[in-house]
């Protein structure tokens, strides 16, 4: 790919789009935008630009692609793929100033917002309205990049991904041009869907200026347990199980008994170090959950749990939910000078025991930190590695991570559940997809025919 | 467009294709696959296939690809848009020998079926296994043909449209190369959608041969009632409000007097002539149906409903349901000699009450047969015309159709909830779609650069 390297002249254009005080060339906002929460190697862009509205990103566009400028949208730089590292430097849009919560259509469950919208600000704003937006992939991701990355999390088990989330985008095209794509009404057979195959193009079809987001209500009934088990694999099979007598939890999640270590020692949780199960019903009537927490209760004994203690107070499920979701960052800080990855793979549920097994015989070959999590009941399994800043150690880790991601595809699985391809999955796509790759890549040629948006992401 | 009429050449390499009995060219056949159940003019294939294997499918399409011969694929021949009549001849493949179901894959809620399952079939076969397959347009109408037209019916509102029960898609392409489309991972962000760029696209991209659909448990828990209104904007907007409470029921249909009428004359039941509230909760315990069932009745009586008829018998039930979904033919029996045509559009819920006081106002302005009925609870209205055989009469009908579509899309919704362009909702994709629609044709030619696949569809 042949781009144009930014030079004075650009610059002078650019500002004249959006105003000096907007777009900057300071190596410390260069620095921020050269690396998201992945391990990839940074990479600086020669401009960052924070446009305050769809008619400057439509200029920048269509500036960008007449003078072949690579340009990256940036969310909230938390994604765990690269997926919006500048590997090609140009323009960087940072969405922070589009953070306008446009239209609350409380009767239509569904809110019209900017992508640069705050996850957690979102749901901040609507739990008054007893409505939330579910796909919670984590707490300070923007909607615009939970919207490219087709992202989800904890709770996508009963509500959905992005994609199941997102009604309606506002898309500027690479050559400037402004499309609507998806409608408003809550089904359609209009024609081919463009909206879902914006969702989860990482930033390299077009750049989202609004969204029309589907919202849930805040389900009256609640209930909470924690399970521990001797073996991660019962855990496993605990899951499949629940998820086989028909009952969809909000949330099912595993943590293997290193990431309770760390979350005992890093947010004081005395939790038995054991592999464990995270469980949240959500239902119309207490005696639903009553009955459905029976069920699990039941399944996780005769798969061998340990304990299994349900009804925790919501102080102590708050508590033990928060260090869930800092498992990352908790991680990290129990492993002072390492680097970390973390792989993401899905698979059909009935296959999840047998991936999890498989994974934790691979990592026991190896000496290094890693700590096995998962959003189980979608078949979601994370690995995250902390490697020593060594080469030779590295290449191990991306042996066991290939070896692992093959198996989940022969397992009639995916690459990647949430995390997007980014660039560290780019290598499997073809192992994924086959020939299907083939017409992503004429797609993308055809939005983009400059290959200016978000460049070596995606495709091998 | 430039194809070519198939001669007898073409005849004897397609019969060495497929053997000689499965190939014809005779009237009656010819005529069978004309037409499916809307009022568009029929025309007729050169020849009728049966292929029974995918590696058929793929001989046949390589060999059309190369002598520009149209090639359209035909289910059960029960869409409403005119959707698999072949418009410019050529070769119809009936897919109604790869009637399969591969593989009922229980503990993963999947199950792998040939395209020309029925829709009854697969969920007869499923019941027993406590599962069912939920998009519901109608009985007869194949699986290849409801996932074409991104189809779905009365029980979408909680279960969504075929679109969101599809895992997987094995399809041949135009020049006969076959690709897998999606993973029967629950969740996936690796790369673009083409998955749900393939469902709904009526036969235009490419034909599936197989698809891996997601199940659903059959409830445990079900209720049912029956409310009667006075008017129909009284009862649509007793709809609205019960979404608005967040009750999502399995079912939230409408239905106008006329409908009563019919349905009272030709399958005997004594309802009350007046616009009608069909509700079917379905859950997770008897206390949430009981609940739930106190507050929709409690929003009825408060929008003006005059009778609320809870806990129907299975048996009164049953005969209701079965009237309701064959209301359709039920109005072609009330009116000899004319011919119906059924209008399909879908609006934001809040709209709803407007479009269907629009609908009712429109319709009113003429003494033409016309029936209100709606999958309520999703925003998608049907309004049936029983028109004579006159031009004039036909003219007027369109013009009606035309202001409510119009109406539909100015409200945010869509030309089309559930039956697809096809042939008569062509018009208003520029309309809806504004610019996005060139890139809907874009993609067209990128998978079908000859356009031999069901031509004349979708696009205007």
């Amino acid at each position: 790919m042949r781009f144009k390297k930014i030079d004075r002249e650009d610059i002078k254009r650019l500002s004249k789009i959006v105003g000096k005080e907007r777009i900057s060339q300071g190596m410390s906002n260069l620095k921020l935008h050269s690396l998201d929460q992945s391990h990839h190697r940074e990479s600086l862009p020669d401009v960052v630009i924070w446009p305050v509205k769809e008619e400057e990103v439509s200029e920048i566009l269509s500036y960008a692609n007449k003078k072949m400028i690579p340009v990256t949208a940036w969310g909230a730089g938390t994604s765990l793929e690269g997926n919006p590292i500048p590997l090609f430097g140009g323009i960087v849009l940072d969405f922070t100033l589009m953070n306008r919560i446009l239209r609350i259509r409380e009767e239509d469950f569904q809110a019209d917002v900017q992508p640069g919208v705050i996850y957690q600000d979102l749901n901040y704003r609507l739990r008054h309205r007893g409505l939330f937006f579910p796909p919670d992939p984590g707490a300070r991701a923007t909607i615009g990049g939970i919207i490219a990355n087709n992202a989800s999390g904890i709770r996508s088990l009963r509500y959905g991904s992005a994609r199941d989330n997102v009604l309606r985008l506002r898309v500027v095209l690479a050559d400037g041009s402004i499309i609507d794509v998806g409608t408003r009404a809550n089904k359609s057979s209009s024609g081919y869907d463009l909206l879902r195959l914006f969702v989860g193009s990482e930033g390299t079809l077009g750049i989202f200026v609004e969204a029309t987001v589907r919202l849930r209500g805040i389900p009256e009934y609640t209930g909470s347990a924690i399970a521990s088990f001797e073996k991660i694999e019962e855990c496993a099979e605990a899951v499949t199980q629940i998820i086989k007598a028909g009952i969809i939890p909000a949330c099912l999640e595993i943590m293997d008994q290193e990431c309770i270590k760390v979350i005992n020692k890093i947010k004081g949780i005395g939790l038995s170090v054991l592999p464990t199960l995270l469980l949240e019903l959500h239902g119309g009537s207490s005696s639903q959950i009553k009955e459905e927490m029976e069920i699990c209760s039941e399944i996780c004994f005769s798969s061998g749990c340990k304990s299994f203690r349900k009804g925790l107070q919501k102080e102590e499920y708050s508590r033990i939910m928060e260090a869930r979701y800092s498992l990352g960052e908790s991680i990290r800080k129990a492993n002072p000078g390492r680097i970390h990855t973390v792989l993401d793979v899905a698979v059909p549920i009935s296959s999840f025991p047998e991936l999890v097994s498989f994974a934790k015989k691979e990592t026991e070959r190896y000496k290094i930190p890693s700590y096995i999590f998962a959003h189980a009941g979608s078949g979601n399994l994370h690995l995250a590695f902390m490697g020593k800043k060594d080469e030779e150690e590295w290449k191990r880790i991306e042996e066991i991570k290939d070896r692992i991601v093959e198996k989940a595809i022969l397992l009639g699985g995916t690459a990647t559940g949430e995390h997007g391809v980014g660039i560290g999955k780019r290598k499997y796509m073809k192992i994924e997809h086959g020939e299907a790759i083939s017409f992503m890549k004429k797609i993308k040629k055809l939005f983009d025919p400059n290959g200016i948006l978000n460049p070596g992401k995606i495709f091998p």
